[in-house]
């Protein structure tokens, strides 16, 4: 091609993206469903991006103080309640919208999703992909419109950060040989003053009934399973700099992700959720004494105390609770383990305050009392990715080994951590999307290059950095 | 009254008694539905009965083959092939019964009890009596029929031989303070030939499956609960006469019981399952792997060889898989545990013959080829009931214990003690149904006296007598 013509080439294109830039599209209003926990630091973000972007933020939820007070007067919000099965009132709320965010539970999602798909509109969640929106690929291609999920922490971050990586390692015709991701929503060294080292940032109910299953994975070629009755006591410890060792335990589903990461014949992969050193030591007390159980209820728990709950587990004798519970356990329980289950009051003669209660309920409620994060506490997210790969070199390969570690702490209890790193990455994303930026249509995830790279390079700026340390 | 006139009443009432006997009614078609395994000595029976009773017995299955097996070219039998799922022809076939005994699997009664209660036929079935079961009861008894179940092995014989004792000890002014029943189908000591002292008699999936959830029951006014990881650790040793010594394993279910047999008072109340002595042991070997979980599929589970299986759910190390487990059960296992799991071949290097098969399927594919009942094998049935209840006597009360125990073995593969004391309580209750002694109408269990005397009576007569023994 003659030079001058290239350069009017040049000239149209970069006219044309100009344009692009400065009048992207007509995509001017958002609408964000769910004002709650999550969506502390996604609302802030956007609504600061509107004043230069020209949005205007509907944010709806059951309850208009709780949007009140997340919106907080700005100008270019407007604090809506929404019932969303209310369906007049969902479709004409999305319709009016060009981009939906849904903070709501996973299993809410699908109205809208289908909403969105009639009406032509984006939609973004930081949930996992279910069945029912895996369904819906082919017609939102159709309709032109991404379904944009897991694009939270984990699910979310983790997928961005380990594909940068490996497609890294694959671009330099490398081949990866292991790799091992943890992540857990902690709390922060400086707010860690009862000995279990954890507080809730996150569902409750979930970190209880945490395992429940087999953890599958694979292990140099070979298929590993863990059951949910000794899922606490094969864990692996791991360390990440200036924040020490952490345990860790596997995940329930890590061979799924062999496929999403294009990395299928990796003979080595594991997924896991990292607690402090100890914990799973303690919390296997509870796992084998059958505490953990939501699938049946106590008849009239709110008659018992806590340590006739605990007998009601232990076999019979004339011991006390505590010394019949060190029989029971024998090896599988040390000294610090017996401080953190003693420390939660179970031996106590105290009522349990709830009624016909399942075992994990009971325990549920004890724990949201005494693993309250308080006002001033900070909670902090920890993720790390362990690759092991050869790369080709002159005269043969080289083993490489590299680990990839994120920390991020909270500043008080509205702005978590976990509100963090869940809800910037769908901000992020949303305006990726509403700028044009994102050009993959149908039900997505930020496996995706031109997804990941301005998602984390965002983030970089935000001070969400993972810290990269090559072991050799 | 006058004499006379009480004469004249005894003559008519005894008149009409006569007639009732000799013609009850015109109840003569019997439909039974299934020619299974279980259905052997029930249809005998029938059959045997219909020759002075005047029966016609149609007996229905999916199988023809199987149905002329069964009746054998017996006069009073009409063999028909019969598809449940087809409404015409079920309807048609129950209308021209006076009885239906369904022998369908627990899940398919309703169309057949929905029918019986429409068309006002009686129907008797060896199953749990199910919500929807219940649900018909009102119906049942406008009708004037009766939806007798839970009328075989356990529940059934259980039910009968307990409230005969129950209900004695109420009749003479006693109060049960103690009340534990135990089961199992297992294998008579003549055939007892493999390290497990078990073989098959009965569904081979549920015997893999047992036991799964928590087991509850009550000790001493306290209620306790064993989750299945520590299930088989935690078991009772009982002693039958003559038949030495067996473990028990609890059931999920021992708390329902108190209301059914009129007890909702009693301290202490557990049900259990009987296996020969040691089998727990190994069998928690299966539990603690994780081999019995029926949740998930093995990827490619036919690629493997058991030793192979077992090593997925070992963990990593350089031993052999043998001292691997050892070294995994620790004090858990003893040498006849492990000898019993050697035996089943699993740490040899041979293929799993099932594809994509769950770790319960692998392991009930491999146990039914080691655990089969052979031509000549005979199995076995063991009950036993421990009761303890305080008696009124002239100053006070006395303490007294009473082991009420049933030992029924099989003939062979066919008449097997499994197919007898399900069948023949079955066919006992639907011949006293057939003969208008029994009044009770609706949804009815054989905890009634009116049906578990006479029932209990003919058992004995068949050979099928619990022997008692007071303890003290």
């Amino acid at each position: 091609m003659p030079k001058q013509k290239r350069s009017l080439n040049n000239i149209v294109n970069n006219f044309l993206l100009l344009l692009f830039v400065v009048h992207p599209n007509s995509l001017k209003n958002i609408l964000i469903i769910g004002a709650g926990r999550s969506a502390s630091s996604l609302i802030n973000y956007l609504l600061e991006h509107s004043l230069h972007e020209s949005w205007n933020i509907t944010v709806g939820d059951v309850s208009l103080d709780l949007v009140k007070q997340k919106t907080n007067n700005h100008p270019n919000a407007r604090p809506i309640v929404l019932d969303i099965m209310n369906d007049q009132q969902r479709e004409e709320e999305i319709k009016h919208a060009d981009m939906i965010i849904s903070m709501l539970p996973a299993s809410m999602h699908m109205n809208v999703a289908k909403d969105c798909v009639r009406f032509r509109k984006h939609l973004a969640t930081a949930s996992y992909v279910s069945k029912e929106m895996e369904e819906l690929d082919a017609e939102a291609k159709a309709a032109g419109i991404i379904l944009m999920n897991e694009t939270g922490l984990d699910p979310g971050i983790d997928h961005a950060s380990a594909m940068r990586v490996i497609d890294h390692i694959h671009e330099l015709g490398g081949e990866l040989t292991s790799f091992k991701s943890y992540c857990g929503g902690l709390v922060a060294p400086e707010s860690n003053d009862n000995p279990w080292g954890y507080k809730f940032s996150w569902n409750p109910r979930n970190v209880v009934l945490a395992g429940q299953g087999t953890a599958q994975y694979i292990e140099k070629g070979e298929y590993k399973y863990i059951p949910y009755n000794r899922l606490f006591t094969q864990i692996d410890t791991i360390e990440v700099e200036d924040y020490g060792l952490f345990d860790a335990y596997a995940n329930r589903d890590s061979l799924s992700y062999r496929k999403l990461y294009n990395i299928a014949a990796i003979p080595t992969m594991l997924r896991g959720t990292l607690r402090m050193p100890g914990y799973c030591r303690a919390w296997n007390v509870f796992v084998k004494l059958g505490l953990t159980d939501d699938s049946y209820k106590i008849e009239a728990s709110d008659k018992l105390t806590y340590r006739q709950l605990l007998e009601a587990y232990l076999p019979s004798g004339n011991q006390s609770t505590k010394d019949k519970l060190i029989t029971f356990m024998g090896n599988e329980m040390d000294a610090e383990a017996l401080h953190k289950i003693e420390w939660l009051g179970i031996f106590e003669d105290k009522k349990i305050p709830v009624a016909n209660a399942t075992p994990a309920q009971i325990l549920q409620d004890l724990l949201e009392k005494k693993w309250k994060l308080q006002v001033h506490d900070k909670d902090m997210i920890v993720m790390q990715h362990q690759f092991e790969y050869t790369i080709p070199t002159g005269d043969g390969s080289a083993k490489k080994a590299l680990n990839s570690s994120l920390v991020v702490k909270g500043e008080d209890q509205v702005y978590t951590a976990m509100a963090k790193t869940v809800g910037l990455p769908l901000a992020i994303a949303s305006k990726l999307i509403m700028q044009g930026k994102i050009k993959a249509r149908g039900v997505v995830i930020p496996t995706l290059k031109e997804i990941y790279e301005p998602l984390l390079e965002e983030l970089e700026s935000m001070g969400i950095v993972f810290e990269e340390r090559n072991l050799y």
